[in-house]
């Protein structure tokens, strides 16, 4: 972390640590219906302060956004995904070319559920440490004042809209079938597995002395579902088997 | 984990590792009735040997016993839980009066979701690295030749059905409610949470390349339920309510 962030001390010149402000917003949406998409929306700012200078309006030592958006769906329509990603990719080339390719790698990257060797879902765009310096996977072509960046993130947040809610309207009434609904609580048992052992905001929340379990814990399903050794989703040729295929071997959708 | 076998090698003076032999049997039983609580057994063997004496018999730089058995329900049936104990309590003390009382202890500690400050369950026994040298937590009244704690393992075992089954026979026909389902799903969320965060062996193991992970995720449940601020078993005067209080206060069963 502090690779990003050569302005913050070392631990070692800090060793009570120093004040910090975070701000964050998180959304996560479990349709009931199994065509439906899981829709994920994350935006988070972090800012570490001097603690000799605390008057000064100058004593920000550190400041980074993070953040991104994601869909999972248990049944693959490319067209859902390849809407999803250009609403996204529209919203960042209006600030840099360079940045849609290196967040929607990014993106494929973190939500990686190793242990299954399968992403979480159809992805769409992730980023981390986003500040004014030099950036290890981001090219110098992106906002990098703060209140740049700050208009970037917010036309993220407003993109969510547009990206998700019209797949939910096309899917979420479509008629489904018991197998179906069971496929989805499976994939929503992968979702549990991600979030739980892999996803690094959950691992601190949770090891983060009164933290607020509920608001870290939201982001799980209503219902999730294991089968010791599930034949679901094995037949290649299934529309279950057809979402396997684009998890195992992400895919460019635009 | 080597603080407890001293025979093994620094991991400067064997940087290459050493050669293992490893063996377990795990086993976890979810029954659908939310009157029948969960059980769960496991009992495991290692032992390390020197490279250098491949052939020797007496190869063997460290070897070590684990295991445990405990019961997780939903409702509390307080004679259930001093059964399940009591069983145990007797096949512990054939070897040893001290066994007991510092496998009941360990089994609360173990099972402990820290984020939800509650226990997994109403506990049983747990215990690691009991080998023949000094251990950190008994005391030296307890089997200690290899063959006496292998003895030992097996007796537990053995314990496991007349521990459970007689309370599986009385729970699982049991009339129950929709909101009783519901409550059963919820504490097993509880169960996958902390067996993705917290149970050691299912870290590791997902950890490890080529980890077979039906094998290790067998644990989970059919099923699991989150609901985000769930009032069910904040009234402690409910039956739901009453379990809450054991997991939070563990209590001496026999």
């Amino acid at each position: 972390m502090r690779a990003d962030h050569t302005s913050m001390p070392l631990p070692e010149d800090a060793p009570g640590g120093l004040p910090f402000f975070a701000a964050g917003i998180s959304l996560v949406i479990h349709p009931r219906n199994p065509h439906a998409p899981t829709a994920h929306a994350n935006y988070r700012y972090f800012e570490i302060t001097d603690p000799a200078a605390s008057d000064s309006p100058t004593n920000v030592l550190a400041w980074w956004f993070g953040g991104g958006a994601d869909l999972t769906p248990s049944y693959l329509y490319p067209a859902d995904a390849t809407h999803f990603h250009q609403t996204y990719k529209t919203a960042c080339d209006a600030f840099s070319a360079d940045l849609y390719p290196s967040l929607k790698t990014w993106c494929d990257e973190y939500f990686y559920i190793s242990h299954r060797k399968e992403t979480r879902g159809v992805g769409g765009i992730f980023f981390d440490d986003l500040h004014q310096g030099q950036h290890q996977r981001l090219t110098e072509n992106r906002p990098r004042e703060q209140a740049d960046v700050f208009a970037f993130v917010q036309s993220l947040g407003a993109a969510f809209v547009p990206a998700y809610v019209p797949i939910l309207s096309q899917r979420a009434n479509m008629v489904y079938t018991p197998l179906q609904r069971r496929w989805q609580l499976i994939r929503r048992g992968r979702y549990v597995e991600f979030n739980l052992v892999h996803d690094r905001g959950t691992k601190f929340g949770l090891m983060t002395p009164g933290a607020r379990v509920e608001s870290i814990l939201m982001s799980l399903p209503e219902i999730a579902r294991w089968e010791y050794m599930s034949d679901m989703g094995e037949d290649a040729l299934s529309e279950e088997g057809k979402l396997m295929e684009v998890l195992r071997n992400p895919r460019q959708w635009v």
